[in-house]
C-alpha cells in the first residue's frame, strides 16, 4: 500500500525540511506586517468555473460530487478563495490589507520535474493600494523571502514586467481592443517555448510581426521600472530585479506589474510568480467591492529543489532540519530506584520549555548515552545514586560537572539551545 | 459564493486562534521529544477499506475517482497513514519511535455542535514499547498539552480504562471468543447513550446482564491503574486521571489502555481520545512489522469551544491571538523627503527579525499614528526632518525619546516584544 503518485509522505526528516520552508515563509511575511489567513481545502467547483482564471487549472482539478450532491473541488490555487473572503469582509479591515497564507494545493499534473499533485504554496496579497510603492513592497517581500533561505542575487533573479507597458505598445500598433490585446499577451507568454514560425503565424492576424515584439522587448525602458528600482535601492535590494518584458504571466486577470523568479544558473521552472490584479475583486463582486490588489505565490517544490542543489543553502537547510528535530536534554536514569526523581526532573525541564527525552524502561547507562547522542541533545543529565546531586554531561565536549537539584531550574533557564 | 457547509474560512483573527492551538500542540509534543511527520491529504480509498477501522468513518468518507481512474479519499483520520509509513520504514528508526502530526481531516458528518467536515487534529504515537511507562508517558503528553492552554484538573478529566481488564472479566463470565468479546465492548461503548432495556437485549445473547457490567465498572480496581497513577504522581499530574471502565473506545483495533478527555463541567463530546493498538501494524503488514503502539488524537473543534467558554483559557487565547497578529514597530514617515531613509530603517529592523509596518504613501502624521495603534505595535519610530536622529514613541505610555541612527540596530536588538 503506497501513497498516490504525486503525493508525499513526510517522514520526520522531510517534515523538518517542509517546516523549515514554511516556517521561513511565515517569519518573513510576519516581519512585513502581513497577517495570516486560510480557507477550506475543499471548495465549491463553481468558485473556479466562475473566475475562470485559466483553462489549464480547470483541466487539472480534483473535482467530484459529494454525498450532499454538491459539485466540489480540492483547491488548485488560493486567489479565488481569498477573493471570496475579501469580497465578504474587506470593509471591516483597514487598508491596505496585507494577508498571507501557507496551504496545500492540488492539481492533477503530469508527472514531471518540479511538479507534484499536492504541493504547498505561500500566497501574499496586498489589497487597497495601487501605487508603485505597493508594487515595490511586494517585490521586497518576495526578495526577502528568498534571501532568508540564503539565496543571493547571484543565485536568483526577479524578472519584472508590466502589462500596462504592453497594452500601450499594442495600442500604438493598432491593437486597441482589450480582448485582442489579451490574446497577443498569451502569444507572448509562449515566446520562449514556441518556434519563431509558430509565433509569426499566431501574430499575423493581429497585424504584428515577431520583430515588432522583440524590438519592443529589447529596447523599451518603461518608466515603471525606474520608480520600482529606486524604492528597492533604498533597501539595498536592487540587484535582484531585472526588467524583462517577455514576462506577461498566463492568467487572464493581471492588469499591471507582473513578475517571476528564476534560478540564474539552471533552466528550471519559475520559482515564484505574481502580479497586479486591480479589477478582479470588482469583476467577481459585480462592482460591489472595488479594490486594487497585487499578489504572488511561491511553491515548495521548485524552491526546495534549488535549496537542495546549492551548497550554501543546502547547509543552512540541513542545520535547520537537525535543530528542528533535536532534543535539548536527555535524562539518563543511572539508578533505577531513582526513576521517580528522574521523572520529576524530566517534568521540570519540559515545563520550562526544554525538549527532553529519557529511557522509558531500565537500560544500561552506556546504551542510554547512545540514545542521548541519537536524540540530538547537547547535554545529558544523569540521575543516579548521588541524588539530590545530578551530573551534567556535555555530549560534544564529553566533559562532566555536578549540579545540585535546587540549581536545576536556573541551569535549565540558562541553557543555550537552538531556537524552536 | 460561500464556503461549503462544515468548512471554515480562517480570517486573520480565526487563523491566529488556529495557530495558537496548533502552535501549542507542536511546542508540547516537541518538549516530549516527539518528531513531526505528515502524510498526503488524499489517499487511496483502499487504505481505509483495508484497515476497516470503523464502519462509521467509512460511511463518512469524501471519496471519488480521480482523472487516472484511481479510487481515492480525503483522509478521515491519521492512523492508516502513519501505519503505512511505519510499516515501510520502522526499521530505520531507533525505538521507541515517538511521532506526532498536525493535519486537516475530512468527514462528511451531520451538521452538529462540535463537528465540522474539515477539522484539525494533533496525532501522537509511541511505537515499539508496550510498557506501562509508555502508557504513562502518553497520558502525561496528553495532560501537558491540555495544561499548556491553561486547563486545570478542575476543568478536565482523563477517563482511563483498559480493554485487557474487560477481556479478563468477560473471559471469567464465559465470553472467551475474541470476536464475541469485541461485540460486547461495542455494547459497552454505548452504555451512556442506549436505554437500559436496549442494553439488556443486546447483552442477553452473551449470557450477560447489565448488572454484571455495572458491578464490574463500579467495583473493579485493576492493577494497571495503580502503576499509571504512580508514574503520573512523580510528575505531579495524578489529579487529571480517573479510572472509568465505561470507556472502551469504538475502534476495533485497540488492545489495551484506552482513554478519553472530557470537560468536567459540561456535557460535551470527548475533547481527545486514544489507546493502545499492539497488533495493528502486524495485522496490516501480515506480520512483517510487529511493533506495539499507543496513540491519541485531539481535534481543534471541541477543544476550541472549551477554551472559548472558560474565562481564564479564553483570556490566554486572546492574548496569544493579539500577539500573533501584532507588529513590533511602526515607522512613521513625518517628512516625505526622508522616505528613502525610512525605507532603510524598515529594512534594517525587519532584517533583525522585527515585525515592521509603515505607510506606503504620503499621509498625515496623525493618521499614521492611528495606523500605528491599529498595527498592534508597542512603539513607533518617527523618521522626519531631524534625520539622522529619530524619535521613539512609546504607544502605550505616550512618551517620546530621541534615538540616533547609529544606535538603531542595538535598540532593535534589545526591544522587548512578544515571542513570535
Amino acid at each position: 500500500m503506497q501513497s498516490l503518485p504525486g503525493f508525499r509522505d513526510f517522514f520526520p526528516n522531510e517534515c523538518a525540511r517542509r517546516n523549515y520552508i514554511t516556517g521561513t515563509w511565515r517569519r518573513i511575511a510576519r516581519s512585513f506586517g502581513f497577517r495570516e489567513y486560510d480557507g477550506p481545502t475543499l471548495e465549491p467547483l463553481d468558485l473556479y468555473r466562475k473566475k475562470n482564471s485559466g483553462g489549464e487549472i480547470l483541466g487539472q482539478l480534483f473535482s467530484f460530487t459529494d454525498k450532499g450532491e454538491r459539485e466540489v473541488a480540492l483547491r488548485p490555487e488560493m486567489t479565488p478563495t481569498v477573493a471570496r473572503m475579501l469580497i465578504a469582509k474587506a470593509r471591516e479591515y483597514r487598508k491596505p490589507i496585507k494577508w498571507f497564507s501557507i496551504a496545500p494545493f492540488f492539481r492533477y499534473e503530469k508527472q514531471q520535474s518540479g511538479r507534484l499533485r499536492e504541493f504547498l504554496q505561500l500566497n501574499c496579497d496586498l489589497v487597497g493600494d495601487d501605487s508603485s510603492a505597493a508594487d515595490a513592497e511586494m517585490l521586497a517581500l518576495l526578495i526577502e523571502t528568498m534571501r532568508a533561505f540564503g539565496l543571493t542575487e547571484n543565485d536568483i533573479v526577479v524578472r519584472v514586467s508590466d502589462r500596462r507597458a504592453w497594452m500601450k505598445f499594442l495600442a500604438g500598433k493598432g491593437v486597441t481592443d482589450e480582448t485582442k490585446a489579451r490574446e497577443v499577451l498569451s502569444v507572448i507568454d509562449k515566446l520562449e517555448r514556441d518556434s519563431p514560425e509558430a509565433l509569426q503565424a499566431k501574430l499575423a492576424p493581429f497585424g504584428l510581426t515577431l520583430g515588432d515584439l522583440t524590438d519592443f522587448i529589447e529596447t523599451a525602458r518603461p518608466a515603471f521600472f525606474t520608480a520600482l528600482n529606486e524604492n528597492l535601492a533604498a533597501r539595498g535590494l536592487e540587484g535582484f530585479c531585472q526588467l524583462d518584458l517577455r514576462i506577461v504571466r498566463g492568467l487572464a486577470y493581471y492588469t499591471g506589474l507582473v513578475f517571476e523568479v528564476f534560478d540564474r544558473r539552471q533552466d528550471r521552472r519559475a520559482i515564484a510568480g505574481g502580479g497586479r490584479f486591480d479589477r478582479l475583486l470588482s469583476d467577481l463582486s459585480d462592482g460591489k467591492v472595488d479594490l486594487p490588489a497585487i499578489g504572488f505565490g511561491i511553491g515548495d517544490v521548485v524552491l526546495g529543489d534549488l535549496l537542495a542543489d546549492l551548497p550554501d543553502t543546502r547547509a543552512k537547510m540541513e542545520a535547520a532540519m537537525a535543530d528542528g528535530q533535536a532534543c535539548d536534554v536527555f535524562v539518563v536514569v543511572a539508578d533505577e530506584s531513582r526513576r521517580n526523581e528522574a521523572l520529576g526532573v524530566v517534568q521540570l525541564l519540559r515545563s520550562l520549555g526544554r525538549r527532553v527525552d529519557y529511557p522509558l524502561q531500565s537500560d544500561k547507562v552506556a546504551r542510554q548515552f547512545k540514545d542521548a547522542d541519537a536524540s540530538g541533545a547537547s547535554v545529558a543529565l544523569v540521575v543516579g545514586n548521588e541524588w539530590p546531586k545530578l551530573k551534567v554531561k556535555d555530549l560534544k565536549a564529553r566533559t562532566e560537572t555536578d549540579l545540585a537539584q535546587e540549581a536545576l531550574a536556573d541551569w535549565a533557564a540558562n541553557l543555550q539551545t537552538p531556537a524552536p
